[in-house]
This record gives structure tokens, C-alpha cells and sequence, in this order.
């Protein structure tokens, strides 16, 4: 039978609990960072810019020869090769600033003939100049320890001349597909009472999008030493994922295996589908035990292994992509459940899919989302606004 | 000059009306096609499942030899190995079921004593059956043309022992940095007037994570037949993205230089930043001219060259993630231009970053994400609820 049952949010505080985050870091070159998580904090290890530059293009002039000069009364400067009282340096955008100049005079604020430069307006000392370290200081801590890396950060620091950074390694996570009737893809047909392994896959896919790097293992078959060898031989992994008789009849022997070689925190949740998902820990690494149900699966991920991916991994929250849309039809739902609603949404509609067992793996890819309807409603009724969590 | 200034929701409506989507697929296993388009309908070969199943664990029956049964009047039947009246066989979920059997009862509903079960419970026929194809029928349209594959979605293709799809190639964008004061990154320290290569290295990054195939390009110097030059022998590219040169300064050529070798659609765009961003189509091939400011590139970017890659790799809109908050300044904002304005989001604030110059690239890194004030509307007020798009 099942441990008691546990509320979805409790079980999935209880279970963030128990994991610590991964700390080594790996150096990468920058440009193979996208996404990552800063190990440390990225100093600064020089000024942007590292010299005082023209911040348009025009003329570097002193500031105090512009004195008095407007739209009708241009002040006549001698543009040369360098700058001194009356004369002025042609400059672009991201030139050095000459020696003795000061300040920039906008190209559409001059008119030049042959070496002669009208100045019709009047700039005051630095005008359109890029101070060093106007942009970066050195010494400087531009990327936080924990940051998420996006292209505008690597930008940043490729600008600073950084090549090379330490990152967080990804969590490594094992998934182990379980199941006498499992048969791995590439077998050319099919049994009766056989089925091609799809929930290890899905897994596998699902923790390389989210951040981790998969080990997919070969099938186990439903003997329990094996299963725990399997467990065993993968506890050099961060996570353990594995797939199948997490239920209560006479082959669901993975959470007695759980209880057995470490501790088992969670049989039996409050959650639908994938009330049969455990949770436990063995070796201080965290465990999910995902129905085989596949709807019932992907709501375990979904629910369980990602956020815990998130935490060993250090990275942050992200806002789920939501749709509002308006219900269809009615939605039923399980008092005393979260229940994870699948819907298509079609014009601004959001259409409940048929949810006639967890085992239907294509209802899922019917879905573009989930309606996730609290434990304290029963049921939404049509016309009601939602809010659609898409499935990634 | 510019070109008359374009409002920013027409730049981007022209330029979409030009481009033609990828429409060549390439075969690829099913593992590797994450986030790929379907090129065409995916098809079930087989009926899922392909037998009759047991849906529950228990022992399949024949339904009309349960008639009766009751929680207080078991009807009894004998365990063995095949199923005739007044027999039961012993099933897990998933076996199939039986010959002769057509339904069956759940294990919860009985009790066995030797090869003697007592049935608790009247069931009628197909009860806890899985039928042939119930999931799916052969010749079912699983997975639409142009749909965006998630893990679950492929889950569903293992299913059927689909091993290798058929998904259109990812656009290949060439992307060219120019400028004068450009230096590879690699290049061990700069001379005062000299700046690192970072907005290709930005751009190819962006490219990368919303679906496409970067090609980054070597720096190319301001000249025009050099950047002439680059254009033409990347156009066996889906799109070309040239950073710099874009504004109306002497060393300016880029715009110049799309119009004489094709069609300059768009040169100044009502956005601020990325005033100079300019918008072309050079043999069938749509060019974004990015400014060389790199916020007003991050700009540029996101409205021009993300909703171009997605028309043009067949990939579907996504909502943009978005966080709401509450102005803790005002914002100020050009009249006439689609403002981005950089803010840092701090416990459901929404902090504006300074602004003071579309060259400070730090301002991009330090910011969470945007918040975008239409034409109309000139700057938001301090306490006002806002719409924060992450920078991804």
C-alpha cells in the first residue's frame, strides 16, 4: 500500500529539502556558456573603454573655442591633425580622442570647406566624449555568482576580454527504465504484451532541455536486485530518475527499494495524474520514482524532477510560458488532487482533452498545456478564464 | 540620411511580407529532433496498443461470470491458465488479456485462497480493457505538419517505433560584424581606439538558442566592396545579419550597399534604441543591418531578427516570458518610437536601469528584461503596474 498520502506542494517542499545544490565548477570558454550558471562573480578585469573616445562622429575640438557659437554665428575652427586653440581633428564614433581635445561637436552641427569647419553650436567640456570606464570600471563585478548566462552577458564579457569561465557543472542525472513489457526502440516489431520504452527517452529529453545532462540506462527488468543494482552502480550520478512500478501491485518494487537502501519520503501523492510517484533519497542523492503511466510520468517531472533539477543545478526560477484562455467545457477534478488538466487551445479556447486514463501517451501530445486546477475546487466549469501552462 | 523613419510594428510587418519560409526537410533520428519542426504529418503505422491489454492488475474474467458479486457475496471462480466459464487468469497491467477473457476484475476487488478467488465486485464486459489502438490507430495523423516537437511528442513516436522523422532544416544565418575599430576576441590586448568583436558573437548566440544555424563571420572592415563582398558570398545563407555601419555617418556604408545589390526595405525604424537599424531583401534573402551600439542591436534582434528566424524555420510564435511589476521610477520614453526600456526586477519591482547611451552594453547585462512603451505613450510613471519581457 501507499505511505499516506501527501499534499503535491508538501511533498514537493519535503523533497527540495533533501538536495544540495551541485558546487564544482568546469571552465569553458565563454561562447559555450549560453545558459549556464556563474560559479563565481566575473570581475572586470580592465576599463570600458580603456580610453577616452569620440562618442559620435564629428570633431574633436577644445570646448573653449565653441564658446559664443550658434546656428547663425559658426565659430571657424582649422581642422588638422591635431588639437590645439583654433584647430580640430576629424573624429568617428569609438576614435580616441586626440590629445588636447576635450569634447566632440556633431558632424550635422558642422559644415566643412576644404580644410575650414564651421562649428554652429556651442559644447561644453566632454560633450560627446566616452569617459574611461564610462561604461565598465575595472575591478568591477559585472556577473553576479549564480547568474544565468544569456548572449547579451557573454557579449559583455568578451568585451572585457574574457575567454574562459567557471560555470557550475550540470547535474548529471541517471534514469533507469523499468518494466517486464518494455522492449528498447530499434526492435523491428512488437510482441503481444510488449511495448517500446518511451518514458526513459521523454526523461532523458525533458532533463537536456531543462538543464541537466541525461544517462538514459538500458531497460531493467521488474526483478528487484536488479533494480537495485541498477540504483547502486548509478549513485555517482546527482539525480536518479527511474520510470515504472512505483504502484502498488505485485511487481511495484521500487519504492520498497528506495525504503530498503536509503529512505523513502514520499509514496502516494496528492497529485493527478501520478498519485503513484515516490520520492526518496539514497547516498544524499535525491530519487524520483515516476509512474509508468506516461501522462502520469510527465506530470512527475514536470512536478518533481524539475524543480529539483533546478536547485542541484543553481538555476533560478523561471515563469512557466502562460496562455490565457477560456474553457470549452467543463473540467473535473479530484478533491483532495492537483489536478493537471490537459488542454488544446484553439482560438483563444481552451479545449479539455479526454483524460480516460493516464495511460493515454498521446493525450498528452494532443495537449499544448495544462490547466493545473487547485486540491481545494472541484472542477471548473465552461466559460471560466484560464490559465494555461504550456507543456514545453 | 535615413530613409523616412518607419513605425516600428509596420518595419517589422514589411519585412515579414518578404520572406519565404525554409521549406527543405532532413531526416534525423528521433532523439536529435527536440524543438524541430515536423516537415510533414506524422502517420501511425500501427494501432497503439497493438493487442488487447489489461488495464489494471487483477485477473481477467469472463464479465458475465461476475454477475451478482458483491462486496457481501462473492462470486467465486478458479485461478489457472486460461480463461472459460467459471476460470480466471491472474494479469498485470499491460499483459494481454487472455483468450476468452473480456474483462477484468482489480486485484483490490479480491481475495485469493490457494487457486480459489473470491470476486468482490460485478463487472461489466471491457471493464479495465485496454482495446486495440484505444491510444492510437493505425493510420491516425499523430503529429501535424509544422508542429514544434517536444519530448513528449517524440515520447509518443517511440511509441510507435518510429525511428527517424523528417523536419525542416534550421535556417543558416550568416552573420557579419563590421567596423574598423573591430578586434577578434583571442587577441591578447587592445590599442586605444580598439574594441573586442562582441555583437556578432551576441547575435550568433540569440541565433542559436531561438532555432537557427549561426555562421559567424570574420570581422569585416569598413569598406564597401569588402562588405559588398561578404553579402554576396553568403547568400547560399536563409538571412544575413550585418552588424555596424547602419547609421548615417561617413563610415556608414551598409544601407548604401543593400540597396545597390538588392531592395533596401527599411532604413530607420521608430525604436528606441535601434533608430538605425535598416531592413533589406538581396536575392530573395532577408537582411537585417543591425546597429553596431549593441543595446540597440539586443533591439534589433529581438524585433526584427527573432520574428524573421521564426518565419523563416516554420517555428511557431511563443509568448514571451513575462513578469509583472510595479515601477519603482519613471521611465521616460521618445514620442514616436517604440521605447525598451532596461529594467532590474527586484522583489516585484521593476527598477530602471540608466539609459544614458545605447553603447553601454553593461546596461543590458545588468537588466532582467524590458519593458516596452508603445509610440503613444510618452514615459510611465513611478507606482504604475507593468509588463517586464524577460531578456532570454
Amino acid at each position: 500500500m501507499f505511505k499516506k498520502r501527501i499534499n503535491a506542494d508538501k511533498a514537493k517542499e519535503l523533497f527540495s529539502g533533501v538536495i544540495i545544490p551541485v558546487s564544482d565548477p568546469e571552465l569553458l570558454p565563454i561562447k559555450d556558456c549560453d545558459g549556464r550558471i556563474n560559479a563565481f562573480d566575473v570581475v572586470a578585469g580592465v576599463d570600458v573603454p580603456h580610453y577616452r573616445r569620440a562618442a559620435m562622429d564629428g570633431f574633436a575640438v577644445r570646448a573653449s573655442d565653441t564658446l559664443g557659437a550658434g546656428s547663425n554665428s559658426p565659430v571657424i575652427l582649422t581642422a588638422g591633425t591635431g588639437v590645439e586653440r583654433g584647430t580640430c581633428v576629424m573624429v568617428h564614433t569609438g576614435s580616441p580622442l586626440p590629445e588636447g581635445a576635450d569634447a566632440v561637436v556633431m558632424v550635422e552641427d558642422t559644415v566643412m570647406h576644404g580644410d575650414s569647419v564651421e562649428v554652429f553650436t556651442q559644447v561644453h567640456p566632454l560633450k560627446n566624449v566616452g569617459e574611461i570606464g564610462e561604461d565598465i570600471q575595472k575591478g568591477e563585478v559585472i556577473l553576479k555568482k549564480g547568474h544565468r548566462l544569456r548572449p547579451c552577458d557573454i557579449a559583455v564579457m568578451a568585451s572585457l576580454g574574457i575567454r574562459d569561465i567557471e560555470v557550475f557543472r550540470k547535474p548529471l542525472v541517471a534514469i533507469i527504465p523499468t518494466g517486464e513489457e518494455l522492449v528498447p526502440r530499434g526492435k523491428e516489431s512488437l510482441k503481444e504484451g510488449e511495448i517500446y520504452e518511451t518514458n526513459g527517452l521523454m526523461a532523458a529529453l525533458y532533463i537536456e532541455r531543462w538543464g541537466g545532462t541525461p544517462r538514459l540506462l538500458d531497460i531493467v527488468t521488474d526483478s528487484p536486485p536488479r533494480i537495485k543494482d541498477a540504483i547502486i552502480s548509478n549513485l555517482d550520478a546527482d539525480m536518479i530518475i527511474i520510470s515504472g512500478g512505483t504502484s502498488v501491485g505485485r511487481r511495484d518494487y521500487v519504492p520498497g527499494i528506495v525504503e530498503s537502501t536509503g529512505t523513502l519520503l514520499v509514496h502516494g501523492v496528492g497529485i493527478s495524474p501520478g498519485k503513484p510517484t515516490a520520492l526518496g533519497i539514497i547516498n544524499s542523492k535525491p530519487v524520483v520514482c515516476m509512474p509508468g503511466y506516461p501522462v502520469a510520468g510527465i506530470v512527475a517531472l514536470y512536478w518533481f524532477a524539475r524543480p529539483a533539477l533546478r536547485k542541484l543545478g543553481n538555476l533560478p526560477d523561471e515563469p512557466d510560458r502562460i496562455v490565457r484562455a477560456v474553457l470549452s467545457d467543463k473540467i473535473a477534478s479530484r478533491a483532495g488532487y492537483k489536478t493537471f488538466a490537459r488542454v488544446k487551445i484553439n482560438n483563444g479556447k481552451a479545449i479539455p482533452l479526454a483524460t480516460s486514463g493516464a495511460g493515454i501517451l498521446s493525450s498528452v501530445s494532443k495537449a499544448d498545456g495544462f490547466v493545473i486546477i487547485p486540491e481545494n475546487i472541484e472542477g471548473l466549469s465552461a466559460g471560466e478564464e484560464v490559465d494555461v501552462v504550456l507543456i514545453e
